[in-house]
C-alpha cells in the first residue's frame, strides 16, 4: 500500500454554538496512531482519543464548550515529543439560527433532478481525468451526460416560476466509480462535491440562489453504504467499519460474487416480531449491491461520523431538509439517533426517508409520533408514500367498480386516519427509481393531470420528478433507470427542444406545462391545501370529489373518469356549505355560482376555489 | 291494528348479583302508557317510566340493588288506580361466577355451524305453521333444509373428537320472515329459539352437552338489524326506532325499493378522518338489505334492548363467546358501549365482531387496546382476520415470485407487529359467507392442508366451517350462499353418504378428516401453538418455516409448495436450537433427529414436534 502522506481531519472545519457540545475527529495518516496529539484553544478540551485496529487512524474526542469563541486552532501531533504534524482546525461562527432551519412540509412542492441529467451549465467539467469514470455520453442512458451545479442555477427562475418552492437533487457528492457514477448514490467521499457537478463553492452558491428566490435546498443523502472505491476501503479503521467486511476482498478482480453479501431487501424484518435472527440480518448486514458497501453504524466512531456528516452540510450549505436514501437498510435504533441527532440541533427541519413500500403500516411506523408497539422512536418527520403513488396509478388504471377505480384511491386516502401526521408524509406521481407517470398512465394527458392535480391537494408534501410538466416518458422500456433520468430538453447547447424557453415543445407539452404551472402557483397560495381540513366523497358513477377548507377558504377538487360530458348534482355536497358561493376554476378562471348542478365537460380534473 | 293483548316484558326475566344495578324493562300492551305500575319487592325500585312514541310501550328503569335476593314479584299495572294488568317478573340466581365465563381464546378450534344444513335430529319441527316461510326442500338451497338444535347434540361428540373446542353456530332466533329464513339473520324476535331449530329448552340441553364436553358455546348475535317481519315494525315505539323510518311503510307492497335506504357498505367511513357526514350515515344509517332495516342504537332505549338481551342470552344459555354480525355497520359509538357493558360484566368472556377487510389498519382499528388516534375504544377483543384468509387463498395460488406466492404470507403475518395482541384474533380457511377453501384452492388437497394447517399454527383463534374436514366445495358456482352452505353428509336419515361415520366418504375426503382430526387434537394440546413465541423465515425455493417455542416445546411448520422431492437444509434455522433434538411428525408419528437437512417428500405441509 502507498504511504498516506495526506493528513485527513473529518469533519474539516466545525461550528460554535451547537447544543451538542462534542466533536469527533476522524484522523488519517501514515501510523498516526504513534502520535501524541496537543491543542491548545480556549474551551477546547480533548476528552478522548480512541485507537482503531488500523494504526493509520485516530478518533478524538474533543468537547467544545458552550463560551468558545469561532476561531482557529491547530492540532499538533508529536512524534517522541516533537511535533512533527499539523492540522490548522476552523471552528465557525453560525450564521442562521437553529429555529431558522425551517424545514419542508406542506406547503411546499419539490422539484427533484437528476443533477447529471438536467441542465450542463459548464461542460468544461464534464471529464476530470484524476477521477475513474471519464467519458461522457449522452447516447448511452448509464454514461455521465454533463449536467451540473451551475446548470441547475441556471435554471432556478423557471422551477420557481413552475411554482416549485423547493427542489431535492439526488447526490452531488464524489462518486469515484468505475461505471455508472452518474447516478450520485455511491458515494467515495462524504464530504466532497463531485468535481464533475462542481465545487463547493457551486454548491454554495446554488443554496444562496435558492433562498434568495424564497425556495428551499434539500441534499440526499446516503447513510446506508458508500461506493466500492471509497478511500477508506483501501485502510479500513476498523475491522467492522462495514458489514461482511471478512467477506471483502479489495483487488476486485478477486471479489467473491457467489457470496451472498448482498442485502435481502425483506424489510418487513424491521418490524416484524416473528422474524428471524437470520433474516434480520439478511436484510440490514447485506450490503446494497455489490459495488455499494454497507456501512456499519453499529460501530459506535461510523455512527457518529454519519451524524456529524449530516449536520457538516446542513450548516455549511444552509440546508432546508435532508432525504435520506434507503432509510430502512441501516440498522433502524441508528436511524433514529441520527434523525433525532438533527432533529435535537434543528427543532425546524425536515427529512424525508425512503422506504419503498405499498403497506400504510410500515408507512406509519416510520413516522415519528407512531405509538409503535416495539416502542421505537422514529424521529423522521417524512415518510414517503409509495403506497398512494402507487393507488393513483392504479385507481386511474383500473375500470371503475364496486371494489376498483376510484374508489381504490378513496380508500387510500382514507387510511390517512391511521398517520401521526398526514400532511408531513411526501408524496410524488413517480420518481427517479420507477417508471414515469405519464407512462404508467399509457400516455394519458387527463389522467396524468388527475394523478399530479390529486397529489398536489391531498394533506401531504408534494415532490415532482424534473420533466413530468412536459410529459417526459419511458415507453421503450418502462422503469429502466437511465431512460426515466433522460435529459431534460433544453438542458445542452444544441438541444433542437428546449423546455426552458417552450421552445420546439409539442401542444401536449405546452398544455401540461401550463397546467403544472397554474396548479402548482395556486397551491403554493392556498392555505387550505397547506392547513385546511379535508373532506372527501365515496366516488359515483366515475366521479371522485374532494373538498380541502379552511376558514373561508374552500378547494374542490373533482375527477371524472367519464368520457365526455357528465353532470354533477351537487345538492350531496351541501355538508360543505358552498350554496350560493361563487367559485373559479384555477386552470381555466372560469367562474360561477356553486348551485343545483355542474357540467364536467370531459374526463380529467376540475378544480375551483372560493378565492376568485 | 289489531288490539294488543299480549303483554310482553323484555327481558322477560334477570338476575340478581351483576355489577350493573339497572334494568330497563320494555313493556308493549295496547295503551299500556295510561296505567301506572307498582312494584313491591325488597330491593327493587322503580327509578324512571318512560314514554314511547306509540302509546303501546313504556320503558320502565328499575333498581336492584345489590342486596336483592332472587325471587319473584309482580308488575303491577294500574288504570284509574285499579289494578288490570299483571306481569310475574322473576330475579334468578346466578348459577356461574362472573369470572368464570372463559371466553374462547388462542386455545380454541372452533366449529362454525349453519344449523339448518348441518344435522336434523327433529324432523317433527321442520314446518311449523303458525310462521311465514313453511316449505322444507332440501333440493332448494335457498328453502330450509331442516336441520335443528337437537342434530348439533347429536354429533358433538364427532365434532370433539376432530379435535375441536368450541363451537359457533349461526343464528338460532326467530326469523319468521317469508323466504330465505333458513341463514337466520333476519331476526324477528330476540328473545325466542325459531321452533324449526327447537326450544329454549334444546338450547339449554346443547349448552349443557357442550360444556360436559369441555367445548364451548358461541352464540351469533346480530345487532345492527332485525328482520323486516320483526313484531315491533307492527308498531314501532319511537320514530326514531330503525334507521330511515320515515321511509319505511308498512304494506310490504307499497314498500318503495327505489328509495336509497340500504347501506353503501363504505365500511372505512367508521376511522377515515376525512369522510363526508353523507357518507357515514350513508353506511351506518343504511339497511344491511331491504328485508333486514336497520336498528337506530342512537336511541338509548335501542341500545339498552340491544345490550340486555346479549347478557341475557349469556346468563341463560351460559355462553362462552358472542359472535356479533356486521360488527362495523351500526354506530361505532355503540358498538364500544355494548361490548364494554359486557366485557365489564363478564371480564374473561369473549366477543368476536365481523368487520370483512383485508386491510390490517382496519382490523387492528377494532381491536380492543389499539392506540387510535381518534381516540375510540373498542372493547372487542376479536376482530377476524378476513386478510390473513385472503393471503392464504392467494399466497398458494399464486406463483412463487420475489413479491408473490408464498413471500405474500410471510408479509402478512409479519404485519403482526401492528396488533395490539394478534392471538386474539379469530382466522378462518373460510365462512358461511365466502367460497370454500378446497374450491378457492381449486381442489388442490396438499394446498388445503398447508392452509388449513398454518392458520391452526400461527397465533390466532381457529375457525373452521364445517365441512371443511370432508373438502367440501362449491365449484358449481363458487361462493354462492346457498351452495357454500350446503347439508353435511350423514345429517339427514337416509343420506347415501354418512361424514360422522366414514360412510361412502372418498379416499381423499377420508385422508382429509384424518388430517384435521390429528392436526387439531395436536392443536389442543400445544401450548407453544396457545401462546408460544414466533419465528418464522423468508420463504426460498418454495419453501415456507414457521417455529412455534415455548420453553421446551417447539412445533415446526413448513410449507413445501414444489412437486416432488425438496431437500431442506437446516443450518439456517440454528437459532432455534434443534440440531440434535428428536423430533415427530405429528401426522405420520415418523420420529427423526434435527440434522443437517431434511427432505421434504412431496408438495404440502410438514408439521413436527419436539414432543414425542
Amino acid at each position: 500500500m502507498k504511504k498516506l502522506d495526506v493528513l485527513r481531519v473529518e469533519p474539516p472545519n466545525w461550528w460554535v454554538g451547537f447544543k451538542e457540545t462534542s466533536l469527533q475527529l476522524l484522523v488519517h495518516y501514515q501510523d498516526i496512531s504513534e502520535r501524541k496529539l496537543d491543542v491548545f484553544y480556549p474551551g477546547v478540551t480533548i476528552k478522548n482519543i480512541h485507537y482503531a485496529d488500523s494504526p493509520n487512524y485516530l478518533f478524538i474526542d474533543l468537547h467544545i464548550s458552550k463560551s468558545t469563541k469561532a476561531g482557529h486552532f491547530n492540532l499538533v501531533f508529536k512524534k517522541e515529543h516533537t511535533p512533527d504534524l499539523v492540522f490548522n482546525y476552523t471552528l465557525k461562527s453560525r450564521i442562521t439560527h437553529s429555529k431558522d432551519y425551517i424545514g419542508f412540509n406542506s406547503t411546499d412542492a419539490i422539484y427533484l433532478i437528476t443533477p447529471d441529467r438536467f441542465s450542463n451549465g459548464n461542460p468544461s467539467i464534464d471529464i476530470n481525468e484524476a477521477l475513474n469514470e471519464k467519458n461522457v455520453d449522452r447516447n448511452d442512458n448509464y454514461a455521465r451526460h454533463g449536467g451540473d451545479i451551475k446548470g441547475i442555477i441556471n435554471q432556478l427562475d423557471y422551477i420557481n416560476n413552475l411554482g416549485f418552492t423547493a427542489i431535492w437533487l439526488t447526490p452531488l457528492l464524489t462518486n469515484n466509480m468505475y461505471h455508472g457514477s452518474y447516478h450520485g448514490y455511491a458515494i467515495t467521499d462524504f464530504y466532497q462535491i463531485d468535481p464533475r457537478f462542481g465545487t463547493l463553492n457551486d454548491y454554495l452558491m446554488l443554496s444562496i440562489e435558492t433562498t434568495k428566490r424564497g425556495m428551499k435546498l434539500i441534499m440526499d443523502q446516503v447513510a446506508n453504504h458508500c461506493g466500492l472505491e471509497h478511500w477508506w476501503l483501501k485502510d479500513f479503521p476498523f475491522k467492522n467499519w462495514i458489514n461482511h467486511q471478512d467477506n471483502y476482498v479489495r483487488n476486485r478482480t478477486n471479489w467473491n460474487e457467489t457470496k451472498s453479501i448482498t442485502t435481502t431487501h425483506r424489510r418487513t424484518t424491521n418490524q416484524d416480531d416473528y422474524a428471524s435472527n437470520f433474516d434480520k440480518k439478511g436484510m440490514s448486514e447485506g450490503w446494497f449491491v455489490s459495488v455499494m458497501p454497507d456501512l456499519n453504524h453499529r460501530n459506535p466512531f461510523m455512527a457518529k461520523y454519519t451524524i456529524q456528516n449530516s449536520i457538516w452540510w446542513i450548516e455549511t450549505a444552509n440546508l432546508r431538509g435532508i432525504r435520506q436514501d434507503t432509510y430502512s437498510y441501516p440498522d433502524k435504533g441508528f436511524m433514529s439517533l441520527w434523525a433525532g441527532a438533527i432533529m435535537n440541533e434543528y427543532p425546524n427541519f425536515s427529512i424525508v426517508g425512503e422506504e419503498w413500500t405499498n403497506n400504510p403500516l410500515l408507512i406509519a411506523y416510520w413516522q415519528h409520533g407512531n405509538p409503535n408497539k416495539d416502542g421505537y422512536l422514529s424521529n423522521l418527520k417524512s415518510p414517503m408514500d409509495f403506497a398512494m403513488q402507487e393507488t393513483v396509478v392504479n385507481s386511474l388504471n383500473n375500470q371503475e367498480g364496486y371494489d376498483s377505480g376510484l374508489i381504490e384511491l378513496y380508500e387510500a386516502l382514507a387510511n390517512d386516519f391511521a398517520y401521526t401526521k398526514p400532511s408531513d408524509i411526501m408524496v410524488f406521481p413517480d420518481n427517479h427509481d420507477m417508471s414515469r407517470i405519464f407512462t404508467r398512465l399509457n400516455g394519458d394527458i387527463a389522467f396524468t393531470k388527475m394523478a399530479v392535480s390529486f397529489l398536489a391537494l391531498i394533506p401531504r408534501v408534494l415532490q415532482i420528478f424534473y420533466g413530468t410538466e412536459i410529459l417526459m416518458q419511458d415507453f421503450e422500456n418502462p422503469g429502466d433507470h437511465g431512460l426515466v433520468r433522460s435529459d431534460f430538453p433544453g438542458g445542452w447547447k444544441g438541444d433542437q427542444v428546449n423546455a426552458f424557453t417552450g421552445k420546439g415543445l409539442n401542444e401536449n407539452q405546452v398544455n401540461m406545462q401550463g397546467f403544472v404551472k397554474k396548479l402548482l402557483n395556486f397551491r403554493k397560495h392556498s392555505k387550505a391545501i397547506h392547513y385546511g381540513k379535508t373532506v372527501h366523497f365515496v366516488p359515483e358513477n366515475g366521479v371522485y370529489v374532494l373538498f380541502r377548507i379552511l376558514d373561508n377558504e374552500t378547494v374542490i377538487h373533482i375527477m371524472n373518469k367519464n368520457q365526455g360530458e357528465t353532470k354533477l348534482y351537487l345538492a350531496k355536497f351541501n355538508e360543505i356549505g358552498l350554496q350560493g358561493r361563487a367559485v373559479k376554476n384555477i386552470i381555466t378562471s372560469y367562474t360561477f355560482f356553486w348551485g343545483d348542478n355542474i357540467t364536467l365537460q370531459e374526463k380529467g380534473c376540475f378544480i375551483f376555489s372560493t378565492k376568485l
